[in-house]
């Protein structure tokens, strides 16, 4: 498939650049080795506040800056991979973590955690609980969803913190939730308290800001 | 969250084990590496069917073994993780990769190639084609897809050389689809033709399996 398309597009006059994340020995993982010399706050490491603040500063790692160039100047992005787990593979999944860096590829951090990410949670951990445990026949609890813990209060943090130890305290009495394919996408894939408590958090979390 | 949960287990009376997959450094490729001595077939790489063999001689590398043996033991599995584009991060999608093996986490590779994984791949691509490439900006072409190619002939396997080939001469005149977040679970998500591909793909390459 990657030579065929090489071949067909440099016939077309296209100059083609591969990235072989295999050959390349791409690192999946997103490190503190992702920034060169200093952290902006070294207190507390975050590693999407560090990604952003060092590709203002230039100081991503090389490798970072090669892939990021690559995408600058391609009109076309091919990405050609097989389908692990309902997804993309781990190698890939880390170019998407570590190349694609807020104020490089985007610019708005905050900008899907109201609406889409709040009610459709279910699309995001469809692969991770029907794909991989539902298929490996492991039955599957409620997720238990803190939003956005680095941008609310301590106190909030604190109160996340308290709900996680009390839900851990009558885990073992819960009941799987559905994960079969027809209740995708349906009412029943999350239980109504989940649902309601979705829709809350985003409101609490952006207050908090 | 991760020292709560073993706190409150602990003091439930249950053992606890962590896998702290930064710590341990966990590798999240899958490569040859995982396989240790000689490979079931050495003239075709396939990662699937090399772990699948290589786990039934225990020929899997320590770290896997490793991590399959706390699976095996544990009545619960925990995951936690931050959503890193729409997903698990690279890390922990590599463990998932790796650990969970065909023969010990699941014993049916084909069983979601017909009904699921056919009608509704908008499900497995969204993470990545609305959750990444439309929130960076990025138009999304429709996708290729081959399905199963390694269980299919000689033959339809270089038919969907021919097909890729063909699509890439007229690429730069198509319309991207609609990646917005309404049209997800619509009809409008997937283009008519690409839906009809999609539903007869599976049937083909199953019968040539």
């Amino acid at each position: 498939m990657k030579t065929v398309a090489v071949e067909e597009l440099s016939k077309q006059g296209c100059s083609v650049t591969v990235s072989d994340l295999y050959a390349m020995q791409f690192e999946p993982r997103a490190t503190r080795n992702d920034i060169v010399g200093c952290l902006h706050n070294s207190d507390n490491f975050s590693y999407a506040v560090e990604a952003t603040e060092a590709y203002k500063r230039g100081c991503l790692s090389n490798d970072l800056i090669e892939e990021q160039k690559k995408v600058q100047e391609a009109d076309l992005l091919i990405f050609q991979f097989p389908l692990y787990w309902f997804s993309m593979p781990a190698i890939m999944k880390g170019w998407m973590d570590r190349v694609l860096v807020q104020g490089f590829a985007h610019d708005f951090p905050m900008c899907y955690d109201t609406g889409f990410m709040s009610g459709d949670i279910r699309y995001i951990l469809w692969p991770m609980q029907h794909g991989i445990m539902h298929f490996c026949g492991v039955k599957v609890l409620e997720p238990h969803i803190c939003f956005a813990p680095e941008h609310v209060s301590e106190e909030k943090r604190k109160e996340m913190l308290i709900a996680w130890a009390q839900r851990l305290k009558t885990l073992w009495k819960e009941e799987p939730i559905n994960c079969s394919a027809e209740s995708c996408g349906k009412n029943t894939f999350l239980s109504k308290r989940h649902k309601e408590n979705n829709l809350k958090l985003p409101k609490e979390g952006l207050k908090n800001k």
